[in-house]
């Protein structure tokens, strides 16, 4: 294989087929809209979002290619020395927002840095993690299982799993997003052969990851009091994007496509001043037992 | 008069006493809760929200005084050599999100910044400033005229008028918050005593501004379209204070209650991917012919 943007750009744009015809059948046929935008030089931007479904309240999966004739300061700060060289980037990011509170939240990004040089510089970076409202035990074991598989071992599993724990963090509230998955930056390990594998697994993990939860917990009835829950939870979701999140504020901040950045937002969401879950409470159980850096398998093991 | 925090601090407390009353009986006698949580050194908090109110849907009306040992360097941006020294501030803030989509938002803030030294310095911020959903012509330019008589020279408000548009701007929407009114920060002008009066006369504008709004707008009627386009607009309004308000960025980066720094959040608020709305539509004025930095008094003559 040889380094190539080429390369990583088809295998993203298969990747937003295969989890947009995915989610589209798991929502009973809903279409995704969006059409293709071409940017400067050859560039791609393939939002597709699917609004309303029947299980899915929103789902946007996003393509984008972009070619720049002079990095920016900002995009530098971990590459002094780059800035003002030409460079491309692509990357696919998914978010799904159930409408059942028993579904998780989910989000998938791959990304790839490309500066054409006679000594090229790139790296990838990306992740997935996953964001329960009434969580499940044997769901996130799976999900974090299903990581693990996708790392190939158990070192690279524990070090981008620490990582997913540390980066999705709201430090405002003192508390995590969601249950976790993995999270790599500047990926470059053994070469880009290795490293475009890797990240292509876990591209295709990520579906197996997810749709098995979807599935099970699709149809789970649920009442207001629970959405409002999930709303409640939203607010924070919201939070993290807009008051967190690098590659949100770095988008809004470069002048991106707003509507592609915020596709990540909830459809909905809810703030109530002060609000606390009952002691006790599967509420409370979800901040209590589950919003934490924990060793799911271990955990998994010993139960 | 005397330079002292007491006599702000006094003030900032009588001004939220009134603007609680006058709110909570416009809402049919809804009771705001909140109790006085103490700080360290004597400085206090003072929480007032009022929730799922007849006509309000979330109001928050907030004092704090702090004091700390030693500034820290966000804080001195403007003013370096003063890292390190021991500091004092108080505060009041409001936010008013209304049930009624004819009624619009309003967010009033003054605060005043002291440190005590052989040569004190000090100073005065604030403003307040209007969203509309459904915007009248005849309530923005009341809002301006009131805030023009707030300032007292036509000079003053085409000053203070022109930084809040400056201020309440989504960048990244290309879009402004809403109608405006009045901005300041760093405000000293002509001594303590003139720069007093003129803070204590903003406090009591806010109510002669927004009341008379409220009241002829409150029993409209409206449609769930309608109520749609406000969570909408909403959702912008969280945008602004997550990610560009700097108070509401400095609360969450500082450890301040989080609780307290995000009242001013909506209860609801919804995210709509690419809406746009129909050209010619109510909804389009609004942004088109409303949310733009305008001379709003010279319209009145004119029309």
């Amino acid at each position: 294989m040889t380094l190539s943007i080429v390369t990583v750009r088809e295998r993203f744009l298969r990747l937003q087929d295969e989890i947009v015809s995915t989610l589209s059948v798991l929502d009973g046929g809903t279409d995704f809209l969006g059409r293709d935008l071409g940017a400067p030089n050859g560039g791609l931007s393939r939002p597709r979002v699917l609004s309303n479904g029947k299980h899915i309240e929103k789902a946007a999966v996003q393509f984008t290619h972009s070619l720049g004739q002079s990095l920016p300061p900002a995009a530098t700060e971990r590459n002094p020395g780059l800035e003002g060289l030409p460079f491309q980037a692509t990357a696919i990011s998914v978010i799904v927002h159930p409408r059942n509170p028993h579904v998780p939240t989910t989000h998938m990004n791959l990304r790839f840095f490309l500066i054409e040089a006679e000594e090229p510089v790139w790296y990838f970076g990306g992740g997935f993690d996953l964001t329960p409202y009434y969580p499940y035990r044997e769901d996130v074991v799976h999900w974090h299982q299903n990581a693990r598989s996708a790392c190939g071992s158990d070192e690279r599993y524990r070090k981008l799993k620490t990582q997913c724990d540390d980066y999705f963090f709201l430090p405002h509230r003192g508390e995590w997003r969601g249950v976790g998955g993995l999270f790599f930056d500047d990926w470059t390990e053994e070469g880009f052969d290795s490293s475009y594998t890797f990240v292509s697994g876990i591209g295709d993990a990520f579906l197996l990851g997810y749709k098995p939860i979807f599935i099970r917990r699709m149809n789970t009835n649920w009442n207001d009091d629970e959405e409002h829950w999930m709303l409640l939870r939203r607010g924070r979701y919201a939070e993290f994007n807009l008051a967190i999140d690098r590659g949100t504020r770095y988008g809004m901040q470069s002048g991106r496509r707003i509507e592609s950045v915020l596709a990540s937002l909830p459809p909905r969401a809810v703030w109530m001043y002060d609000h606390r879950p009952e002691p006790g409470s599967r509420e409370a159980e979800l901040i209590l037992e589950y919003l934490q850096p924990r060793d799911w398998l271990e955990t998994f093991v010993k139960s």
